[in-house]
């Protein structure tokens, strides 16, 4: 069966490009994303997939505390569900993909026009093409290979394209709190065909930092907010310190600090000859994948709560915490899950030899499916994520075909086939 | 002679009062100076000074190392410099005051007007009261006393009424560089009768730190500029004590820190997921009255040079030093110079008891005379330095009889009287 879909993926090569090409010549950066869902619930119908296209309910989804978007109404960008039911009795999955892409930029920088979808050596240009389009098209061509090649799964397929990755996660959240959950779940997402079955969450942070102002002729009578600033930044280390050396999952082994606290931003003072009274710090801490946001957090407000204990000013003038922004949801897949197995056994199966497994330094959508869909994620794609979000964005086609034929096979392993 | 000149200014108060109104009614911040250089040019060429009213030529005071101002040209912001010469063999002074005020701000923030001179308990108020046409009006009193009293000077008076001591000291530049110099000089700035014979200068610096961006996931790829920037403070914070550990003039005695270097500003990254890779500092360094701004700028070059000794990282990516905006020249009178003697013999004489002799943490236009004018300078005025640049400024007027008296003995004693 498996040397089946493999002819099937070489025999329709050309047909699958134009997929792709057509996936990508679809511009879909936010609220944009109407015609590619259009394009792509036709295609999970003729797949025979039973196929929901909705528009996102803002005021519903704020309501969850995992929401988060850059926008509150959401007309003409629809998510689209489509469900491949199975005999019965076989395990259930979920394949994920986001349509929406990041602006192209400044169209000047690209070589290929940003929507051309154009192929040279090998490769497809366009915005997208590795984030993610690239990957959306290997989760298609695995599923027309199985439908084309009448192989009827036991578990049912859930084919999630949603909107939004790139600016919180609202798609999926909505696809998830519609009930559109399963046993396990796959973002082909551009890893350069390594496979990470743990993905790093974030949120961020402002640190609001007094100090007392006074002349800079005589700074020792005011308190300088930036020297106090280092002290915070300081104590914060010792936290991300604490919270590393907690981590025992050998994926990280060769990973120096797993899950970083970044302080990326500093801003204070408003005079070279004054002392500063204020200095704002922001920065990201990274959570954990078994970790939820809120325990994080706590944590560190509990942590930023005992810098009185290290300077007394600190009690007088007490920094301010506060959450703001984005977060990233972290997402996993035990190490050991059957899923995994099958992935890997695929994978070596087409490609030969081990696959690379690696816990990402990035959330991605598997986060919202982990956490709050209760579907344990793992992500595994054709492209590499220098590529994302930049000009001459390009995937090669290859693998994506390979991509194709390993998901496929995995498909096959997990959900079962019914003879 | 000294009790004529105290019963004259006593019985003189009204006119001096209404000297003062005329002064602070005539506003005059940057620009618009004009109306009150001619009230003071009549006033001095009344009281027998030759008048010297020019504009400044933008175009030649640019080319001194020392100029600096908002503005590169000078129409209707005229100097006055009245020269009252004297009979010969005596010392000369320089009686230096400012016409420029800063702007009034919010004048709902004004009980009374900030252009109206009205006076209620002792106290008149308006933009400039006491920085510093309450000091140049105690300069105007003293000299009307000595010429009402017939009293011929020995040495000669340059009463130097000066532009843009508030925007950079260009006004007295000016009037340095067209040759109005003299053996000492008097700077009636609001000190609340304090006599302060060393003025700190300073000059500003920006130094912009240097790291390695990378996604706060995996900041251990990267170099983090804030961290980078906490190390450079560090640094600079050891010069600092180098630079006061030298300093050992006794007025300094009390001070924790007679030249503090001052980290006023701090910016640095764009996104709190990213290692910051540029950090921006701007602070003051404080240059010791005897010491030059060149040297204390080659010093801190040196000393940031040396930053490379401390981190290797910094001899892959050196910080980047530069100087900007303003500077202010320190300033000085020795201790035991003979105009501090008559100054304090007057102060003793007019208030009873010993003045209180400081060193003022900022910069006058003292530097100027002192460095560019080789004119040895003091300060010593009515008013205190926090009632300038704020809504409400008013001066006491019995102190500005008090610094006029003072003034005037001082006068006689340094210039000589031709009896």
């Amino acid at each position: 069966m498996k040397d089946q879909l493999r002819n099937w993926i070489k025999e329709n090569q050309e047909e699958s490009i134009r997929l792709l090409q057509k996936l990508v010549q679809l511009p879909s950066t936010q609220g944009k994303e109407k015609e590619v869902q259009d394009f792509v619930a036709i295609k999970l119908s003729d797949l025979g997939f039973d196929v929901d296209l909705w528009e996102l309910d803002g005021k519903e989804l704020k309501k969850h505390p995992y929401f988060y978007s850059s926008r509150e109404t959401f007309e003409g960008s629809p998510n689209v569900v489509g469900v491949l039911k199975g005999s019965g009795k076989g395990r259930s999955i979920i394949l994920n993909g986001h349509v929406d892409v990041v602006p192209a930029g400044d169209v000047k920088q690209w070589e290929h026009g940003p929507y051309s979808g154009n192929i040279s050596d090998g490769k497809l240009y366009g915005r997208g093409s590795t984030d993610m389009k690239g990957g959306n098209a290997a989760l298609m061509i695995a599923m027309e290979a199985i439908r084309s090649l009448d192989i009827q799964l036991k578990g049912d397929v859930i084919f999630q394209s949603v909107v939004e990755e790139e600016s919180g996660g609202a798609g999926t959240l909505a696809a998830v709190l519609k009930g559109y959950t399963a046993d396990a779940a796959i973002i082909p997402e551009p890893t350069n065909m390594k496979i990470f079955p743990k993905q790093q969450g974030s949120k961020w942070f402002r640190i609001t930092v007094k100090g007392r102002t006074a002349h800079g002729g005589t700074r020792y009578l005011g308190v300088s907010a930036i020297d106090k600033s280092f002290q915070v930044v300081e104590h914060i280390k010792k936290l991300e310190k604490v919270r590393n050396d907690r981590i025992d999952d050998p994926l990280y082994d060769a990973t120096p600090v797993p899950i970083p606290i970044n302080i990326g931003k500093i801003e204070g003072g408003d005079w070279p000859s004054s002392v500063p009274d204020v200095v704002q710090l922001e920065g990201r801490i990274g959570i954990a994948p078994n970790e939820s946001i809120e325990d994080a957090q706590q944590e560190l407000e509990a942590w930023i709560e005992k810098l009185d204990e290290t300077d007394e000013w600190f009690k007088e003038s007490p920094v301010e915490l506060d959450w703001f922004g984005a977060r990233w949801v972290p997402g996993e897949i035990a190490n050991d899950h059957p899923l995994m197995e099958a992935l890997t056994n695929n994978y070596s199966n087409v490609l030969g030899g081990q696959p690379t497994v690696e816990a990402s330094p990035w959330g991605t959508d598997g986060g919202l499916l982990t956490q709050v869909g209760n579907t344990p994620s793992v992500v595994f794609g054709p492209g590499v994520t220098s590529m994302a979000h930049f000009p001459n964005e390009y995937i090669e086609l290859e693998k994506i075909f390979q991509a194709a034929e390993v998901i496929a096979g995995t498909i096959i392993d997990w959900c079962g086939v019914d003879k």
